[in-house]
Order: structure tokens, then C-alpha cells, then sequence
């Protein structure tokens, strides 16, 4: 019998939702403007949120902005177990997967399973960037922390001497889901790179 | 001349995108789970909205589960400027209307014209609760401070001398929204007043 009583799974839904409470938890390398504190997944994730909705008409293709909003809302939730990983954090990177699909399974696993399985999809299918959909909600995880950086004078990325190229390689999937706002952010990065707060390609971008 | 021209209506919509990040310093008087810090209001409309969309099958009536999402996600941006209002606060409810009105003014003001129309709307729908959508919301946002605060052994309602009627005043609206959810806040309370951490009604809560 894996059928479970209204009851069960009503139980189950609330102790998911207890559950992410956690991600407030877990900080991020961006600091909110006005060179504020560290900036934490939950937060990240509902500026997001908001933001493909304002910005939604930007989108290369039409999307289904429910499905994008959800998909920003829900990203990050495997950080309650993985944390974050720094988006140029080259060995960080390297485990990343591996630390994701167990928080993955673990988290999930706390809904019953019709939920479960669909929450699974939809990380996969953000993780996948391949649908509108998906492509869109990464342009928005790329421009949030770029606008928050900006407005501190870059100064993360003065922090982590990060590189244009580093930053340009990161950016391509924000052109994937938006020509206009990768507009925005090539404009950002070149302002930042003549401030010194970006430092010169090295090696160079087309290598 | 009233038409804004498209590079003017992105400067805008970036600007409210990044005007919002303040929403992120807003502290609400309820603490994470886990005896944590208090909760700022950016967490908790991230975690309404998560939630709206996992427990949406416990809605009254069928709700436009989108809708229901951006309200959470966008209902507490006015408080950027009017602050938070503990829900048993009595001075603090009434200004709490006039602050916000001041608020929504000046925020809602940056976006392009069509956006502060749609935005407005959608936050005055959620304060007049009766579109099945806002009622739906207004559950999200009473049972989400309940459960973090039952899983800290109710220390914010002892902190603050709430009084069971208090409670059961405010979760009228949770009722609106969702009978199956109404339940659940119901069994909590009960079980938080056996335990002390709730005072009984003073004054009885049918007078």
C-alpha cells in the first residue's frame, strides 16, 4: 500500500513547508544594495520571482510565467543540504551535482510523491536550461545579483577578483533566455570593467 | 506626452526591480524555526508563495494559483516605506491603511504606468479579501507565521501576552480561504493554549 490518507498527506505537505524554512539559512556571496549584509536563497529566490514577472515581456519567447515564477521560487531548495555554491567557485563547482541530487532526494522526498515528483521535474527542467521557461528563470538568477552588485559599486566582484571573462561565461544564459536584458548586463559589465571594479579578461573571452 | 519610450520603460521596471531589494530589511515580529532570527518580509512572501502552490489543493474554491503566488510575492513591498504592522499591534492597525496608501503611491509609481495600474490592483485586491484568489493568499499568510511560530514553542505569542481570541480574530480569514487549513491552525492553537503558550480568552471571544 503506498497510498497514503488525506490526512498523511496533508502532514506531509506541512512538514515540507516547515521544512524550507531553512533556505533563509543559507548565504549567498551577493549583499544586498546599499552595501548591505549578505543576501540569503530565500531572498534571492522571491526577487527573482518578482522580477520575471515585471520583466517578462523581455523574455526571446513567450513563456508561461507561472511555471518560470515557480521554477525561481523553488531553485534553490537543495542548498538547505548542498549549500551555495559561488558561481565562480571552480572546485565548488566541480561537487556541486552530486551535493544537489542528494538534497534533491532528501527534501523532495518529504511531499508526497505526485509533489515530489513534480518539484523534481521542475528543478531538473531549471537545471536543464533548455525550455523557454527555464532559460528565462536563469536570466533572472544572473541579473538579480548583477543589479544588487552594481548598485554596491561591484564590489563582490572586487571581493573574489573576478574576472569579465568569468562574468561574460556566466552571462551566456541570460542571453539565452533574453537578448534585451543581456543587453542590460553587457552594458553593466562594461561600465564595471572601465570603474577597475571587473578585471580585464585574462585569459581572453574567445579563447 | 505620456508615452515612455522603451529604454525608458526598462529603466523603470529595473529600478522598482532594484527599489524592492529593501524589502529584504523589513523585519516582521515572527523568528525562523529552530529559535532562529527574526523573519524578514522578502522570506515570508517567498515562503507564502512556495506554500500557496504546494497546499493549493486546499482552497475553498478553485483558485488561479498565479495570481495567488504574485499576491504573496508583491503584498508586503508597501511596508518599504510603512514598516510592519505586528497583526496585534492596535496603534500600530490604525495608521497602518494611511501608511500604506502613502507607500503604495511612491513604489508602485516607479514602474511604467500599465504595471503600477496591474500591481496596485492586485495589492488592493489582497487587502480587501474577497476574491477567492485574495482569501487564498490571506490563509498563506496567517498560517506561515503559525507554523514557524508552534515549531518554536510558541515563543513569539508568549513574548507578545497574545491572547487566544487575538488568534482566533485574525484566523477568521484563513477560514475564507480554507477550511482543510482553518484545521490545521485550529489544532495548533488548541494545542498551544494546553500548553500555556497561548493565553486564554480575556475577554471571551464571542463578546
Amino acid at each position: 500500500m503506498s497510498e497514503i490518507t488525506e490526512n498523511e498527506r496533508l502532514s506531509r505537505q506541512l512538514a515540507f513547508s516547515l521544512e524550507i524554512d531553512k533556505e533563509k539559512n543559507i548565504l549567498r556571496q551577493t549583499h544586498l544594495s546599499g552595501h548591505g549584509r549578505r543576501e540569503n536563497d530565500a531572498e534571492h529566490a522571491w526577487h527573482m520571482a518578482v522580477m520575471s514577472y515585471i520583466l517578462r515581456e523581455y523574455a526571446n519567447e513567450e513563456v508561461d510565467i507561472a511555471r518560470v515564477m515557480l521554477m525561481c521560487l523553488i531553485h534553490d531548495i537543495v542548498e538547505i543540504d548542498a549549500g551555495d555554491t559561488y558561481a565562480y567557485d571552480e572546485a565548488g563547482l566541480a561537487t556541486q551535482k552530486a551535493r544537489e541530487a542528494a538534497a534533491k532526494e532528501r527534501i523532495f522526498s518529504l511531499l508526497p510523491e505526485d509533489q515530489k515528483k513534480e518539484l523534481t521535474a521542475l528543478f531538473d527542467e531549471f537545471e536543464a536550461c533548455e525550455s523557454v521557461e527555464s532559460k528565462f528563470a536563469h536570466s533572472m538568477d544572473n541579473l538579480q545579483p548583477l543589479l544588487l552588485n552594481d548598485s554596491n559599486g561591484g564590489g563582490d566582484w572586487v571581493e573574489h577578483n573576478v574576472t569579465a571573462s568569468q562574468i561574460y561565461g556566466r552571462q551566456r544564459k541570460t542571453r539565452m533566455g533574453s537578448e534585451s536584458l543581456y543587453g542590460v548586463v553587457d552594458t553593466i559589465i562594461k561600465k564595471n570593467i572601465q570603474l577597475g571594479n571587473i578585471q580585464e579578461n585574462r585569459p581572453h573571452p574567445e579563447q
